[in-house]
């Protein structure tokens, strides 16, 4: 284990062995083995966007071990050995105001397919985040209890916020302290906007002269208000967009110290090949082995 | 153990061994050991009031360790080693007019820990009241058969009640007593205001000639509801103020009979050298070392 | 044990010796002991009327021991050495128009404490009766197999009566019922009034030419429509009135079978000597002592 | 309740309240309430010797209704109100080297019951001791629990000791050792004898010149042996023998500082009204009415 | 992974995905990551034999963190960071003619330490073995549910047993077909000799002419008494004796087809750089590396 790993497990005293060696398992996967960064694949997109709109496009994803393989091949890590079972869902088909994601699996699952860490989605935001944060509070335990890791998505949505403000900083780095103190050993958030949502927020912010303007210095805020850079901080990439675009953000995560990416529909929605080639990038950006 | 902290824990003589050492544990500790007087520090305000608006001002905040050597270096009881699980919170991205907290603890979490005592808030007038006492009862008959103290900040919130009648004098005396048959070990409450809010209530008040012209009479009637002085009662602070106004509030509070203090902004907000000479103040006041 | 509580007990012959002993602790305790006449001091009107409205008065009520002494040096039973544990309260921050109580206590609570009997409100007329009443159930199955008896107290609120149908002879007849029907041991209701609320009821009270002239008919009436007379029916006082009166009240109760009263504010809303003097007059007219 | 009966309470401060009252019942009940001295009729040697063997002498004993009126008509307590459920049992049909008794009882038996505490036998000595020692454990949290009162009968007996061994000195103190740590908030053993089994015990009574000379001598070694006297520790009497000595047998119990006797055999083998006599006996030797 | 490691994962292909990714962990990893084959390093020795018995030899064996240092060193899997958690002890306090291990582990406890797999001692021929066949049972069922592989010492001991048929080759093959059949994926066994401990499998061994004559032979024989060979057969190499008598047994286990040792006392009893170049010798010979 490298020492930047060991450096990051000692954030999780608290956690008993069986957890420390998941989190183990995850960082020292794959390509990025060892140096602290993760580049992870999610395949919930059909159920949270719908299949066409997720695999119409490249229809290899419609089958689910295309995508094992391609992690496999491009040698993420969180996707090949070292699972994250999802244990929330939310569609698309009912659209509402105030989301609350469906839970779909268990601790029980999680263990059954030998996964290393649960996945839990909350909408800081939403009228219906109490019932969200007692179910991921619940489920944090038993996993915990079982020496599973647990990742939290932490996406701010609900009838409280203004679409801007879904990807406000202040609100990012709100819905990372939030999942911090929910126990979250991993939180997922997305890349930040420099808008300000809250009136009060943006006072402090002002009088404190907090920098935002950069998109490293965002993520250096969130990776801050996460326990001061004391939890693994993952940002999403969103939906489909300029490849240039889309590693310069890789390298504001980087630069920002964010921990890596999720990507998406980035990866299987096009060819294996161009979606290598892809990974491979955002994995020598990580792996600091390109400016 | 002082005669003070004995005659203290006469008044929970219904309370298994294992809370009485845990309420001793919490009396017997730092600066004001055996004077039957605490300050508390909390740290959720990261959780209840965002990041920036909590920590920007003095970023030393960010990191969870800091409010731990803030309280050891202070001297505060209420911290350092007696740890409080506070096992409800509530965030501000949501503002509902009839208030509840999300469970985000679990007394496992609090014996797992090596904790003295679960917290949990109540808001009093709010529609939701009924399920916050009832999630009460069911943690605290948990906390108590495994030996773990209670405290339950008491504040009240809620559509039934005026904006001036959350720190109405008859509204926080009522929310003490709420605490007390509740079960609360400790009580915390914000500091009273001379308004009355209930028209029964101000006329009891009026036939009676119940003192509240000071914030000292105030306080002795607050602590009177709680079981006439049998309950330890707490104040919270509130936001940012002047330092000789907070002095003054202190020594209201010891005037009145009031246990102690709990200080959250006021404390982490400043420079850690400023806290400490601010906390020394507070503890002399309530060591009876200042007039 | 006298006559008359084996005779009470008889009717009771379905509950298990466990329950049918603490009964007996309850009916051959103090100054009233094997007359088959229960007095009951009740000490939640902190909860339910907040402190000051409550004790404000006579301050040495705010002391929870106060009550205990009071009820020992009165004689009283249901009270200093029987207790009985209220499972369930309400408070007056929040005014809905269909009142529901949070449970506030537990069988278990109940037995820890070694109390005789559980206590329960309901409010028939409420919207959410349905759920008041599944909880009344499911906490007396628990409390029965524990050996328990227990106690409901019945008191017709709701959207669907009108102010003065609460105390309306129809509506507390059927209020008694509903509790004798729900397994309730002893039922306490209101004092009715000669008001019929519900049409069909009236055109049934008038047909049958049913008595409800005088207060001892209506309480006869009462007490026959909890199993023709084989359950335990008593009648709280209400707020604090002339001492005549309530005397009157009480001879009423006792000329129409009622088994006793519920005393709360006229007791502990004066001085100590004058409500020894008062309860001591009760206490006289239940035993037959007084015309 | 007398300051003997509030003295021996405070041994029991770590037990609830429940606990206490059911305690307190079983001391202020009958012809020596409020002594801290109880007489107990023990009625289960119909199981542990047989029907004829127990109640052909006296026919009138195969009625279980029997024993209730004998022990109501001579005012013991521990029997007529405060009933003891005794959890298990043993019979003669089968007559181990290594006994160890069958669970025939169960704390909700004693809690539908009525009962003020749970009754169970040790045999200290049996190679089966680790079975019965975490039986009852597991039986006496669930009493505890539950306000209930524990006695423990604690008889040595197995093949680890010599039969003069079960009732010798050294063996009868450890046996209420043994019982007392184990949780017995009564405790019953046999009257010991001068015998010392334990070559390594025998070394230390010797040495430190332990007086154990009379009977009176060895019942307050044995009640030292229980927390040094703050246990409530009584004596069975065995089989039926003179009367005279029986007398002798309670004197020495009484001068030793023992609180009681348990009277089974030598109470309900011969006629009642012989019976009621000899019980009066017994108790006013032990309220101190006779030398 | 190699083509031989999912070979073996084939025949258990009613095992879920969990239990099969911790099967793989441990096929999977250090020297002979990949081979098939094992080497475990096991550290209960302690319990089972005393202390100054296992570690008086080499005190640094005291220490329980040199035991994973020597794995990690010479790169033996199922002990490094696959950990296996025995469930169950047995110490020699009490010498039993029939033994049954007392379980001092549960699998929570496994879970909790990130372990992949239980293990278990059964003692086929003691007069326990029901017992423990059933425990076994139970503690599989709940492990195989959390993704956990099975492990089963299949020592046979008893009452039923010469000391001799302890390792006779029918008893042995005998204990190996039991192990299969109670569930466990890998399966421990002594080294047999060619004695024939039941008459009525010499019969059979004979007429059949099962070839035992060899050591390879024998264990060859024991591998296909576990279904074919489709179980993990590993065997155990006994006391400390003469290296080269070791290493030829490890030939005939690796030409007989068994799949590892377990090495306690051979490889701890010396110093720890004796016990690194014992160790590479051993990996050599299974991975084919030395004749």
């Amino acid at each position: 284990m490298s020492k930047r790993v060991h450096e990051i497990l000692s954030w999780y005293a608290g956690d008993n062995p069986g957890t420390l060696t998941n989190l183990a398992r995850l960082l020292d996967h794959g390509r990025l083995a060892g140096t602290g960064k993760l580049v992870i694949l999610p395949v919930d997109q059909g159920f949270e966007h719908g299949p066409a709109r997720s695999f119409a496009g490249n229809p290899a994803g419609y089958d689910p071990r295309y995508h094992f393989q391609l992690a496999i091949d491009a040698g993420c890590n969180g996707y090949a050995v070292p699972l994250i079972l999802k244990l929330n869902n939310h569609d698309t088909l009912v659209d509402e105001k105030d989301p609350i994601s469906a839970q779909t699996g268990s601790v029980k699952d999680a263990l059954r397919l030998g996964c290393v860490a649960i996945g839990y989605t909350i909408y800081p935001g939403s009228a219906q985040c109490r019932e969200m944060y007692q179910q991921l509070r619940d489920l944090s335990e038993e996993a915990k209890a079982a020496g599973l890791a647990v990742v939290v998505w932490s996406y701010p949505r609900g009838s409280a916020l203004s679409k801007e403000g879904e990807t406000a900083i202040d609100i990012v780095a709100y819905a990372a302290q939030i999942a911090a103190q929910l126990g979250a050993h991993l939180i997922k958030v997305k890349l930040p906007s420099a808008h300000l949502e809250q009136a009060a927020a943006k006072k402090a912010y002002e009088s404190a002269k907090v920098p935002i303007a950069t998109l490293a210095d965002r993520v250096r805020h969130v990776v801050q208000s996460a326990f001061d850079g004391r939890r693994i901080v993952i940002f999403s990439g969103g939906a489909k967009e300029d490849d240039q675009t889309f590693f310069n953000d890789v390298r504001a995560i980087r630069d920002g110290g964010g921990f890596g990416s999720i990507i998406g529909r980035n990866s299987f929605q096009r060819p294996k090949a161009d979606a290598l080639k892809f990974l491979e990038t955002v994995m020598k950006l990580y792996a600091g082995e390109m400016p």
